[in-house]
């Protein structure tokens, strides 16, 4: 396999989903191994770094890439295999921004009341024990938490000729900010453009689902993919991001209101039983009813991501692409 | 402990929380050993039994109850623990009901499209193997699936005077649809009326969640509970309703659209939080940011339902009420 | 004509839609005198009278009735004209009740900012100019408007058994808070329980569309309505409140998202049209995709409401119930 | 004054704000004589021309432009004067789109229903009379509807170096399909670009509040408008697209779900009525409650659009920019 490292200058971060000229172009099957600053650009430090006076809203989520797929074409498939996500630096970060986050009102939830005051929490990092630590800011309370590395946004070049803010998650991918997106997960994404130019960022040592207050333990992060490529003349491409990992298959769907992210997932998620079990559409529609599983993503970001999820032991045949996901795991044996 | 049985007849059905009078007076500490139909009343049985002929839309989602606890007055917490849900039927339906579910057109959600196809399925109960089996309607395809016991509806009356369908979830409980109401979990709900006036029913032998369609594998319920009242005096009660089990804390949320539902649970959670563990409500607001579960309920009743969930393992010192819920699983050992 | 006077005192005053004991029956036909209470019970009397210290959330949207209709069945057109309505004190009062209103954060759109502070406009009446007068609380700046008389509550006992809070619009009317509710319209509601069992409240000497705030200009009315009734044979009763006035027909659909009340509003439209004007749906569609008026209503309440309105000049030959409107108004001029 | 005229090629249209190369840099005060095309770039012609076979998605509302602004730059305001809109073609056309529209699922609100049938409407022009006429496909009705010429986009360049499709109304403008954007308004955007980088299409004959079906009377436009700018020192720029007319002051929010696009759009308003008559937030706010207009523009496209409105004659002093709309509709005067 190709190996390709690249550890981007703050320079060459992008900040957009298409729209920014590809850094590297590689070849299916290749190994990337990629350094992500976090959502901050690295700019929360301290407690007494506070979003307002640190963070510029056009500079979050720098990503790292794109990078075009040799041969990639709109129609074919993007499949992007996690191989390991490790920690970058030794501390997480979490903010409160002024009018962002699940439970104040925003620039979209528009309303009259005060923005919540501003706070930081830095989570310390203990590599041996693989945990990180909240340490509450009134009183004497803090705990330990198990990291869970995740990439907050893996996207492609929109359809349509749109570029997107790297805040944004939609069909493209993009800022999911799912817990699902974490080492042992191969990602699905529909090529829009040709290349498919795609890039990562935004890595999260853990994060609760919803990621309410707006930011989850931001973090740089060492992260290991294989890219590769299914053609459109050997598989339908998904419409929305799709997941697969060892013990499930997923979707994420994103948009506004929330009922419409878990609609898009879930009428994605009946198509693929579908296809893979030969069901038609109600038996699907029956089936995913009494099985799905539903952690939502974020209820933060411009759209929010709700995903639905089918476990491949409660519903044994689920096997998507011959079994590309389990080859992806087998290669990825043989780099760590 | 006083133990109560009742198996209503159909004419002693309730269908409203709030409105009907009591079928009994009980004491706090009661057991309750009951029979619950299924949602349709019993009346969906083979796979020709379409909802739009043999549904009446005003009798649906039978309560049995309502029970009036002695001594429950407005601002106590009624705390429903769940000793034991077993299948009361060898059966168990879904059913497609026109212009309801999540994935469709509905009488709020209205729309010019056609309803979807009727169709039903019957799942067929495995006693021995703790299975109910899906059959496809189309093609050869038939999956067992594990059973796992849980109530739909668990609700008191209504506060200021509302009388509300057995089809509606709110912050009194009922029609929530989610399939933590298992044996094992403790509910807490706030009492708004002289006696609490409680009811239980719509017995699913499993669900997904997000109950997609609009109906789980809708069954008749053996249910046993442990009745308890929390005075005023000892605790506040909440605003919505809550659930513990071993392993978790819960609040449940209703509302739409969907992110307010989550609102609801987000907020009245970090409310918990903060009462549990000694937390101003921005370092609640942080914490549950990193550790949230967010199954969804349903998205398909009348409110729609979700739930933030809170693991004691993961966040040592959730123990509310004084550990009452181990109590009331020390108590429940002695009835099985 | 009967008519049929009734100024209510408070302990007679009902607090829902459906659960109250009818004050009087009356024939189709009647005239109805009555006098209504503001909002607040007329509790908010001076700047200083905040919404905390002065309401009850219990005690507000005080209805003056029930009036049972003799021979009203379901599935029966309850029709209510509106004569006259007159300011029936010298000041109306609107205030920001904390955790209220379309602008905060709210019991649903649960959130952790601060409520707003709390204030009180009083706006006092000049009968002879017509005007109320908006005094600000900060500078100088004071204002004349003219009056605009209106209803915020009609509304008829709920179907399938519910009792709801007076506070909340539905299928069944109540507190839709539409400025159309003035003299000169007439309201067709559903028929959902023997007697149609309804009340009226919540006058308003103007208010804006969206009622952004929360409240009105909430006065005390004198209201002169006549009632009368069609039969299920004559005519479908309606599934959402409709109303008609000399140059408008209108329907107010209710619900959350605001999405969903708009959607229920024109679906509602088109099969009135279509049943005026003998279009098939889609061509009703495309119609009222032309000529479509969607005024909001409230976006304030437990469900939102938004007005669908077709103009009868626009469109001719928009004549429901065999111009039973007009002939209402022929009525009424006999009485005032 | 500056003339400019411009007619597109096809090949010269513009599909989205940003991203494409200005057609003309020009000077503020110029202007601008444009044709623009419909949304269908022609291609509907005849009932028989559906949707599925005749459009590409990728092809919609062509945009005639952009222009560059000499010395815009961001901070600054772009002023949009609409003197006349005149149609271009004897004929306009709606359609009903596959899963595109108010009433139906669409690609957001994803459901498993089938779509609509598809339809087409022509409208005949009459100049003399000034009308279109709708003609029902089932039956014999006919209708002359009087024309009232609007565009639905009018945009710059999206802050914060995205691009998006001429389809989606936001912050920049864009799509919003408000029958508001008719002759004689003046329409105020943020810059957020150096040259602001505008373009207008997307022409109605006329258009109900909320666009319904998705389309209006779509047609082909000359346009005459006057460009003009405020730079930042003189006054702060709106953060979402404001308009003038003789009687009224309008604000545009656009998002989802559709009370968040209300939400911006009353608390821009509650800004501008501040800045305008010298409020504090919660005196405008309660102001603003007891005047608003607020008809809805559309709840069909990837962002909802509401308007909030108040009239010059009901609140005295609504002079914004020292009387810059007065001051072009002289301007106007010469130019007709």
């Amino acid at each position: 396999m190709d190996v390709v490292e690249f550890r981007p200058e703050p320079s060459q971060y992008a900040w957009t989903f298409g729209g920014a000229a590809p850094i590297r172009e590689i070849e299916p099957g290749t190994v990337l191994r990629l350094w992500c600053d976090d959502a901050f650009g690295g700019a929360i430090r301290t407690v007494s770094d506070l979003a307002s006076a640190t963070l510029d809203p056009r500079f979050l989520n720098p990503q790292t890439g794109p990078f075009a797929v040799r041969g990639a074409e709109p129609g074919d498939t993007l499949v992007l295999h996690i191989v390991d996500l490790t920690p970058a630096r030794d501390w997480g970060a979490s903010t409160l921004v002024p009018f962002f986050g699940g439970l104040t009102g925003t620039d979209r939830t528009a309303l009259l009341a005060d923005p919540l005051p501003e706070r930081t929490w830095i989570y310390e990092l203990d590599r041996a024990r693989g945990t990180v630590t909240f340490v509450a800011h009134q009183g004497e309370f803090s705990l330990d938490l198990p990291i869970d590395p995740m990439l907050g946004t893996v996207g492609v070049a929109p359809a349509n000729r749109e570029v997107r803010s790297s805040l944004t998650p939609d069909a493209f991918g993009g800022n999911m900010d799912t817990p699902e997106m974490r080492a042992g997960a191969t990602c699905y994404l529909p090529v829009n453009e040709p290349g498919a130019i795609f890039s990562v960022g935004d890595g999260h040592f853990r994060q609760g689902e919803g990621e309410s207050c707006g930011t989850a333990v931001e973090g740089a992060m060492d992260v290991t993919l294989i890219v590769d490529l299914v053609k459109a003349s050997a598989a339908r491409a998904p419409l929305w991001p799709r997941i697969e990992n060892d013990g499930e298959i997923l979707v994420v769907g994103s948009s506004r209101p929330l009922e419409d992210a878990w609609r898009i997932s879930q009428v994605e998620m009946i198509g693929w039983l579908g296809e893979l079990l030969g069901l038609d559409r109600l038996d699907a529609y029956q089936l995913l009813t009494q099985v799905s599983l539903t952690p939502l993503a974020n209820v933060v970001d411009t759209n929010y991501s709700a995903v639905t999820k089918v476990s491949k032991t409660l519903v044994p045949g689920l096997r998507p692409l011959d079994g590309l996901h389990a080859d992806l795991r087998a290669r990825a044996t043989s780099l760590t």
